[in-house]
């Protein structure tokens, strides 16, 4: 089987970009299977997307390509980079950070390379569309068995501009915040479910919550705000049939402050 | 050839939830054929997701697979079904009526079973996020030939909180209501076109439309109403080059009566 | 292999329009591999349609299969139509001048016919439906070897009831207009590089941008504009870090005017 490919873009989808990134793929490897992670990273948010893609990766199998592009910089001096983890798969797209959660979620960085060889490249160069032009043919090629190591040159380390908060403790409790608040407007946090204590109250805002963690959203009745450990394997606080984000008035960076009961 | 899958959700598309749920169903069966109907049901709306998947399944062929989450219950005592339908097509997702409707459309329920056994289900096991790591496993198995009865223990019914109205008679004339309004704001009722004179006007809210059934929206003038069976077999009410719930000023809910003209 | 089938619309996401049509293509061509080129297209806009579909058929490989719907004259009595490009592709959708621009992209009309022939149609029809029972099923038929001859009756001409402006000039300089915005709120023009000067500036509105052709977003500071050759090879105004359309103040339709500089 060809491998499967995930893709991540902040391409959105009222326009055809994200359709040519596929068509250039596909006109070098027609077989390959393609997943839509999202194309609605907003505009240039390169921590946005590393938060989307790290927390979406290990749902694939062991082997899976990730073409990734949240790219401000395309055309400038920044480096185009493949990238293998100790997992085994190869994530592929601009070195600014995007990939780096991700490929320390499969493992770490096994191996990298800068995308210099323009055998691998596609037909057409343009300075703004390296995920068509570059990108997606570089991918295709490894769909198609080419070698990580053929595509350029060794990197030693990819670029690091950024990372996400670790949790941190505070009199002895974990600390934390929202990293991203999702479409249900869900908030997710930093915290891990391996630093809460069994059962614990939850400060955020001037919002306290008790009895976490809670089983599932029906445990509390309409409107209420509740906390569990997602599916991402952090905690996150949700409001039943509602919105947190917009019932508790908080957003990304928002402190979370843990407390066993 | 595998059969076709049909994914509704809604999940929506800014996050990475649908293409997690995909990963983990192409890791079971990597040659599986996905189709999108939507994800873009309103959060948590389980009547309107039910309509959308009930107007959709009949475009599938026969012996199809359907996986449909719109799911506020998940991780409480609601239960997890796989059913099959007379027609031979299987539907899996949570037991609170989203897939109800869409059995009936084909033909009624033949078999269902509880999705009770875990050798079916993914490496992860979340609380919340069952759609990974339940359904879209127990559908990549289901599509690599697993049969039905293995995946749990049978069910003589399913629940069933809500119906469709169906359409009534007042005055010996047909009444019904807008199920749904669409993406171009035409408002899709709940009148086949079985019940329904060869030639009528249409009452609905304070619009006297007459002249249906029209033939095709550009029998009227730019910005006016017109009536027809549209493509899911119901009276459907439009304005041309509009949107009818704009123009009307009416939505899902809103009473039709129909008069023999 | 079989071909790539690129897929434009206005259907939306919401409803599960698009879905039916895939459904209904898969059912004839089960193994064909579909890319979403768009289907936000903004309702019943042919033009923007076009405009869409024609900066993107050059992504995909010589003797790909597209399948375009923008159609407010469905059910009337526009024609339905296929056509062959001179480069090999074929394109299939109604004729109202939506397929016309990118044929012209892909070498031109070869052979067209009127889709006539119903036994190369869906087993439902509908009469506002056309893109599940009538084009899909064509576009099936295309992708498992039927010859576009057995369709339907020639054509010899396809309607253009519309043209995108060519490039002008004034006292000897490039003159043209805003074709597209796209979604990063990049204004793409209609002048191609061929017919900048080597070194020029950019009359926007009130806005004069100097030092164009830029080599890429990061040689202005944030907020600045910014004017190079795009991927569709055209000239774009951009804004770094931000929407050109929205800090400019222009959109589709606005003039642009080149100084050689």
């Amino acid at each position: 089987m060809p491998p499967l490919i995930g893709l991540l873009t902040d391409f959105g989808l009222t326009d055809t970009y994200v359709g040519q990134l596929k068509a250039a793929l596909l006109r070098v490897a027609p077989t390959a299977v393609l997943v839509d992670l999202t194309h609605a990273v907003p505009a240039q948010d390169v921590r946005g997307g590393a938060f989307l893609l790290w927390s979406a990766v290990e749902a694939f199998p062991e082997g899976s390509l990730q073409l990734a592009v949240v790219d401000p910089g395309v055309g400038s001096t920044r480096r185009a980079v493949a990238a293998r983890t100790r997992r085994g798969d190869v994530l592929v797209g601009p070195d600014n950070g995007l990939l780096v959660p991700a490929i320390e979620q499969l493992g770490g960085l096994a191996m990298a390379v800068e995308l210099t060889e323009p055998a691998y490249w596609g037909p057409r160069t343009s300075r703004t569309f390296h995920g068509r032009d570059l990108f997606a043919p570089v991918v295709g090629h490894l769909a198609t068995g080419v070698a990580l190591e053929k595509l350029g040159s060794t990197l030693h380390h990819l670029e690091s501009p950024f990372s996400f908060p670790p949790p941190m403790e505070e009199d002895g409790f974990p600390v934390g915040e929202v990293l991203h608040v999702d479409t249900y407007g869900n908030l997710i946090t930093n915290l891990p479910g391996a630093v809460l204590p069994a059962r614990f109250r939850v400060h955020l805002g001037t919002t306290v919550i008790e009895g976490a963690p809670h089983a599932h959203y029906q445990v509390v009745t309409s409107g209420e705000p509740l906390s569990l450990v997602g599916s991402a394997g952090l905690l996150e606080v949700s409001v039943r049939d509602g919105s947190a984000a917009e019932v508790l008035g908080v957003g990304r960076g928002a402190r979370v402050r843990i407390e066993p009961a």
